[in-house]
């Protein structure tokens, strides 16, 4: 599927730019991605090391790439940045705009199974199949055999799930206020049962927490993983995001500091202000794992 | 005047916290502002100085706190930074809400002297004057004798007459895609008749390079001034910017690049891509003359 570009904007020496493709993987519906090429890949040629960002539940492709803070680190370190939207867009199903955390820009980065939302609510195969396929044929300067994975709340699920079930795909993933246990949090009992034909217990299997407590210990597979999760974020006093689950569960198979990193961070909410500020060493993290 | 505090996020060990207060000079309207506090002043209650940020045409005091990439290197130097709004909001004038480009978010940064637009369109005493006092009485932890000023577009516009006009009042000036002879372009001479009794021959006195013009040369008074402006800005293209007239005068006037130095941007265009690629240069920049 070819691309249509929407815009350009300079940015740090590379360039920011917007794309729209029709995607089978979502019914064929029209969506967004914003990618940003450091200089290198904009002038050189050279093709580059991808860092996919998934933004939280009702952003678009833009929130990463205005309010995240991504560019001036990924520019010095001659990565690119693909940011995709949250959701499909214009399925025209009943009830896809009643609420904030259920269907648009709420995909959550799974196949829906049930019906209507199977059609369309396909984020998963997006992500992981169609939007690099998409990339590739259309020849951007990227280097898709080195990519790694973030995100921020839903996102920060998406990221942690698609490089838990995708082991060859990325080479790390990080995640800024994750909801890391969502078969156990109001918002993913809400979207798994309403997405998946057998609910709650089918999202099992993209559900973070009960991924890593199949990871078989660092013996078996290596992790990469960078979590930041503020205190003072109402989701997680809510208890949407547990934290505290994920880290147990990487205790439990042995995972230690090396493999998983999961920081606390005082006096943090859930905003782009707190991404922002660690934007800049989640993609130093990545940079270390893609240029390897 | 107290403030109400709306919110606060943490960010880059400091705080971006929004006030709303009554302002007297916009005629009895609440205004909105943002503050960002960098740690030292947060916890350590340590007076830093202030760079204000004027926004562009349609903005608000948010854009540059999301968008504006200024929190990262402010933090660094131990600087607060104050995003006021770009007009009164709420004045209930006739048109007010009919143009981009003229009444709610397109203040200009100047005092109207037409009716109706002068009982509520101060934006000049309000950033001069009042703005200081109210931070001054509700005891932030700003030294207040130490201050800089940038801006954008209009912004750019409001901080270079500002800084030509209150040689006390800034340490330092810098813009992105300023506005730089508004008596001379389309966004200007609609400003300038529709707020001014003297229409566009009144303006003359919140024009940037017509105050360059009158600045005397480096030995009557020495210049601060960074402008940075992108050639694939179509407000640039359309002669809506000029910085070409504000590099004569600088000429004219015997400024060299040690008092005003302007960078004309190959590729960059209007938006905060642009803005945030400079923003911890302009930042750098003001933090020489702030912490001298």
């Amino acid at each position: 599927m070819s691309f249509t570009q929407k815009s350009s904007n300079k940015n740090f020496g590379g360039e920011l730019r917007k794309y729209s493709f029709k995607s089978k993987t979502l019914g064929d519906l029209e969506t967004n991605i914003n990618v940003f090429l450091p200089s290198e890949a904009v002038s050189g040629g050279k093709k580059v090391p991808v860092l996919y960002y998934l933004a939280g539940l009702t952003c678009t492709e833009d929130n990463g790439a205005q309010k995240g803070g991504f560019q001036q680190e990924a520019a010095k370190q001659g990565i690119a940045l693909v940011f995709p939207d949250t959701s499909p867009r214009g399925a025209k199903i009943e009830g896809e705009d009643d609420s904030y955390d259920f269907g648009s820009g709420a995909g959550f980065y799974i196949n829906a199974t049930k019906a209507p939302w199977n059609k369309n609510y396909n984020m998963y195969d997006f992500i992981t199949k169609e939007l690099p396929e998409v990339l590739k044929s259309n020849n951007l300067p990227l280097d898709l055999t080195k990519a790694s994975i973030s995100g921020h709340s839903m996102g920060g699920h998406g990221a942690l799930t698609l490089y838990l079930k995708n082991p060859s795909l990325y080479k790390s993933a990080s995640a800024f206020a994750p909801i890391c246990h969502p078969t156990k949090c109001p918002w993913g009992e809400k979207a798994f049962s309403n997405y998946l034909q057998g609910g709650v217990g089918e999202g099992k299997a993209n559900d973070a927490t009960e991924l890593l407590l199949q990871a078989g210990g660092p013996d078996k597979r290596k992790l990469n993983i960078l979590i930041d999760s503020g205190l003072a974020d109402n989701f997680y006093n809510d208890k949407q995001l547990l934290p505290e689950d994920f880290a147990k569960a990487a205790m439990d198979q042995g995972y230690t500091d090396e493999h998983i990193t999961i920081r606390l961070q005082d006096g943090y909410d859930h905003s782009y202000y707190f991404i922002s500020t660690y934007a800049p060493e989640h993609v130093t993290y990545h940079a270390k794992f893609l240029k390897a």
